[in-house]
């Protein structure tokens, strides 16, 4: 019998190969699929299922991946969508993978159909249940996926799966989810890692309610949506199969500069590297910031050029979110570009302790906080500041005033270089931002509203 | 804050490793602990804590190699014991890594001083107990360690540590043991690596109990007890730092020929290997049995010789259990001692369709079962064979007879060939191992009473 | 700049990388690419050019499958033939990779078009020549690929293109052939692996020859053919990108019992272990072999079904020679047949020892030595054996008596055991494999003839 | 037989690694020597023989490292030393590996008993010559190492030992070097990683002379001398054996900031990165210039503490050079320090575009020119500039102005970064460091004079 975990780090997503008797069952892949195959041949065992808890909005899942390479089923829940491959799980059904046994359970409200999938113990007993996106460690599936209007009676099916049905399985039984602290796919989750129906029963914050209603009214919310959820949903009807990563072309400077137009710049150096020099028009994500806001602010249309420190994994990343199309990166990075004689631009980043002098002296014009609100909430606000999250930039550029200098803060200033690198786009100058963000702030025992 | 459990194959051993805000804590380190440090350098953390469950008998602990290499402390419970390193763990110690924290719980039965230890969540609840060797998945730590008089006072302290103490923590409580299924410091561990107090409450068949006089008459047995034991009682009171693994030299042909005597041969290839060719006086251990079966049959006073095709590996193996005394290896294998024209032994095999029609023909002489009383119990016995376990054997060789074909059963055919190599220095001929062992014989279905 | 060769082994092949500034050449890929992307990839370089010596008869060049996967140009020699990709070179063309600089030296002989590279060093000085098959260390390409009415035409043009072309080039010159020792493109190849055409010149065997005429008669001479060459010429043409390697799927025993028909069932492990079990019809390879003797005894209409100990290399090795179809493996090896309770066959080994001793006693009635003419005349022939080799047995299995106990000889007795596992289809039965071979027999001070 | 070159990276060091039938030698090992031990493992061979070819003086020699591990025997040049452990090679000696056989050759000149080692290929013809420090490719060894008033004699000891020792061997015999580009212990080393005594007979700038007076005209030059080179002799004649690399400890912030006294901070990151943000005191060098330039900067009697993004590699950078005593590295980078709310320090970088804009406006006060006088020569000067190469900054911070902006220059910006932190120690402000360097002004086509 073996039993792994393979997390996705930044989608916090986490997949499961289950295995006895040289027979495996993988759930929720990701798209770059070798990982399970390696995990199997090492176990000597054939991947006889795999198990999708629902339809995925996040990511690529990689069924099609695998059973391109192998003669495993594939069996998705959500399974009313007009699916072009794969198999249809109904509650009840039943998996034999060697002697152990899965079993689907109908546990709606993160989708129209998702599943959950309980593992049986050689012994007979439940074990393990795998609740892909309805119940997490800390927090539960987010319910708005299919608009405000349907919310709450999504929530409503939510509470059901949950009180009706997951808990009544037992304290005892372990629960893997589908993602942890850090998805997209649910507010607050804990990083937790491991835990179980009875930790969850009596510690989730989100299960603390005395009824129905309270439950709708806490898990009820809309979320940030990130736009390329909608592309992942098409996509995951029918994800195309990649066979093999793709290799982007190491690019000369020369060959990088005949390349600026057309192409989407993407820089996931640290926030100084960017800030001391990058490319004009180059966006700024951090590679372990990659997963969760290259949705937001790359399109599908243009390729993508990459200026990185790790091509190989932060290609990985792309292509979990859909983005095949990568054309190169900058060989020999930003020193190759400097020694070609070429210009860079630059931002200004500034301590908290050296922001702090300038705010006393009053020499601080403008401080924009793109914090998120839960963040504002839990964190506090920084007074005087005007407060437009990251994910809305783009829409609210008339908000920020372009006379005097802008600092902008987030929680460590990773985030605040994102913001910067779009704001450059927009025409803005005089842009500094805040390294170490509110963390630092409030180490520095600044008052916080 | 990260979670990583470390297997050492063979021993069933598991360690784990928590850690949260660059702080990290070990708990019962195997000797080889690079693995350690690299899972921390990749958290970006630093060991503050090695945390024992209890003096080890079966494998020599990693602790002092931990803090050899970095400033963090160590402490071991069993503190009555005449430790020449470490502190003390006392009930009630708490042990604080970033926001987490430990508490450590006296549960002795397995040995008089066992610890566990109690990991709370961010939250302050309940979250992981580790168990050391009190409470395993679907079994319990054995108790006959301090001989057979102490066996039932020992017993009934392993009840109360698990009854009054680890069962109230509560059934969500996940439940993290020092070893899996296969290891010999308890009977019948199952293979659910993942477990929960309340699931070993439900279903651990030990726990399945009226009171405690039942528990006492089913635990409180003696099990067989590799005599390596004893050394590694003594070694766990000061282990030896290595600093590095131990480098084998290759040996050629010529200078192992001139190392036959005063050296243990120890051949680590598969049962089909040996039984073909090998050296005269070697034993044959796979490798994946050493970790169980080196104790028995491989003495702490002469250098060690390897015949085998993964050196690093075995070498590892045989670290773990004291064994630091390894001179070489035969380089090139039995091919290189073949070419340069020494003579080789061998052992006839046979597989169970063979001798099936042997013994309808009346050809079987003896039948040798080597295999425990366990699986006596659970999978049968072969009529009219002669049962003496693998370790029991160098002392009964005197029950086997010396005339005639002698077929030695195990539950594959690996352990038989162990038990082969023993005979022929016993000066033992005409010794057939039955391939397939009593999985093969009864999957042809023959008798079995 | 940077440089790096390649070698897959068994086929002793080496393919180089060099690049520069941003650029990469490979000369010769092997099918598996990906170590040559790799490479470049950690030099921040891209793939330019790849270069083809010849056409290759024994391997799937990478061509194809590299330039799959990026820009490059492919240039193959033996242009004369029908390519369906990739364009053609012709003497004195020149490539430019950074401030490298190669040329084209046509070089004909091993085939019709061979072409020899010559890197020139930034100093614009000749540094290294890549000889593909021309020239080897301690050998010369064979020149019989054409047929025996041709070898005469084509060594002399071999001739002409070492003592007219390579060898003026310079003494100094470093020399970077296609192959090393053990390839089956050139016979008597050296393993000293680094040499130059001064080395070559005054100690290379093939070129210590007074005129052309007695090249003619020293190199002109018909070597072995594997039946497989013709498959890889055609498919040379126009090989089928994989994009992947193939995943082969782990069989159960008893999956590969229904197999056993209209499959080839290769065995890659040693010959002790092959000798002490193994199924049925299956032919023994041990894995190092696999890319000399795949190609004699494998055909390319049935799929292969492995019995190995190592999936991913031995798939590697038999994709680089075009067996594509690979079904799967025995999960569990052949203890989990054992276990199952089927049958395998066995067939017995001997050693040195024992076998002078059953001569002395006139015991021994037919000694089958499968070395082949090189060997014979090298290490001498043993007296009274019947001499047939490896790769012409089966076509002379007439040959071979079928009464009494026959003792199979080669080099080491590996090679003995593939030709065991070919008798033993054609019916053979009391075959031996001597264990050790000559070697062992010539380390005892047999007489040798 | 077998062949390794083991490069480390910086150092531009050669090591290698030849064996044959189970045996293998090493030649000039580094510290960190598992490296050796895993070739030879996979080779199945054993190491007999460490080879010196002379007293180092740029690294910590591993040979005592590997025989604490082993039995090999370790030799040295330079005999007339006091070594404390080891034997003495003198001329004429012969080391059998295996089949092949090595000839010590004295070759003084770089130290006055440098040894070079001729390794005989098996037909007994020269094959392989290791020159240690002796001739380089493009290059020869420095002679200055014994002081100025030896110059003159240990430069015409190395044209004896090149011209009437070396060349003689043969055109076609392969070279060797224990270093190549980029190496402090000869001048203008070329990239030409692979050579052989007729290329560097016909095309080593340094061989092109018409007598002896001319080579020492040429040759008998005195470089740069790290200061640690005085360490590594004395060093080398006894070197401490580590056992295992250090494992530094990862420090929170705080712990960091309570020890910025009483240790070096040696900060890693690129330049971009440094510039940003860096702790008041640290000392920038990159990674790769690290084996370079920290024998320049860094003493012998502090810890050192890292800012790094790969603690493992600049670990083994630093004990190459003896540096031992690594306390510590910043856990979480600056990122935790500056969300720690700490402060930093920033230098200001400047593309040369935007140099060229300021002084065309007459703006630019002082440029620092930091190169060496070989790059001043060979790529020009700037007008107007300051000319203090970097390894003597600290002696001449009087020659540079404190008034107006300074703009320093390098080859492409790097070790610029290194000479502003150490001014910046020195109390200098308005430091601009030019990205790209000359190499970016020269493509910018500025004028150069």
């Amino acid at each position: 019998m073996f039993f792994e975990r393979v997390v996705s780090e930044g989608l916090a997503h986490f997949s499961y190969v289950v295995g006895d008797k040289g027979e495996a069952v993988v759930l929720d892949p990701r798209r770059d699929v070798s990982v399970y195959f390696d995990i199997c041949l090492s176990n000597d065992s054939r991947i006889k299922f795999v198990l999708e808890t629902h339809r995925n909005e996040d990511y690529v899942v990689g069924s099609r991946e695998i059973s391109d390479r192998c003669d495993g089923s594939v069996f998705h829940a959500d399974s009313q969508l007009n699916y072009r491959y794969g198999g249809e799980v109904v509650e009840g059904d039943e998996f034999k993978v060697g002697d152990l046994l899965i079993k689907a359970i109908k546990t709606p409200g993160h989708t129209p159909g998702s599943m959950s999938y309980l593992l049986y113990d050689k012994d007979g007993g439940p074990w393990i249940l795998f609740t892909g996106d309805s119940l997490f460690a800390g927090g539960v599936g987010r319910t708005d996926l299919l608009g405000s209007q349907m919310v709450e009676e999504m929530t409503e099916m939510l509470y059901q799966s949950i009180f009706r049905k997951i808990l009544p399985i037992g304290d005892e039984v372990i629960v893997c989810p589908a993602h942890g602290s850090g998805s997209a796919c649910g507010a607050s989750i804990s990083d937790r890692d491991w835990s179980t129906i009875g930790i969850e029963r009596m510690r989730n914050p989100m299960l603390q309610v005395e009824d129905k209603d309270e439950f709708i009214e806490k898990v009820g919310v809309e979320l940030k949506r990130p736009p390329y959820f909608r592309r992942m949903e098409e996509l995951n009807l029918y994800p195309p199969v990649l066979k093999r990563l793709p290799v982007p072309t190491p690019l000369k400077p020369k060959e990088v500069k005949e390349r600026l137009n057309g192409y989407q710049i993407l820089d996931t150096r640290t926030e100084l590297e960017f800030g001391s020099a990058h490319l004009m028009n180059s966006i700024s994500i951090m590679s372990k910031n990659l997963p969760s806001f290259a949705g937001w602010f790359l399109n599908y249309e243009e390729p993508v050029l990459l200026i990185t420190n790790d091509v190989e994994n932060n290609v990985k990343k792309l292509i979990r979110l859909g983005y095949d199309n990568i054309q190169g990166y900058l060989s020999g990075g930003l020193l190759s570009w400097h020694t070609s004689g070429y210009r860079t631009k630059s931002i200004d980043t500034i301590t908290v302790h050296k922001l702090c002098q300038k705010i006393d002296r009053g020499k601080v014009n403008h401080i924009l906080d793109i914090r998120d609100e839960e963040e504002l909430n839990r964190d506090g606000e920084i007074e005087g500041s005007i407060q437009i999250e990251l994910t809305k930039l783009t829409e609210n550029t008339d908000k920020i005033p372009k006379d005097g200098e802008l600092y902008i803060f987030c929680g460590s200033g990773i985030r605040s270089m994102t913001a910067a690198s779009v704001l450059e786009r927009y025409g803005f100058n005089n842009l500094n931002v805040v390294l170490g963000g509110l963390a630092g702030w409030s180490s520095r025992k600044k008052d916080i509203v």
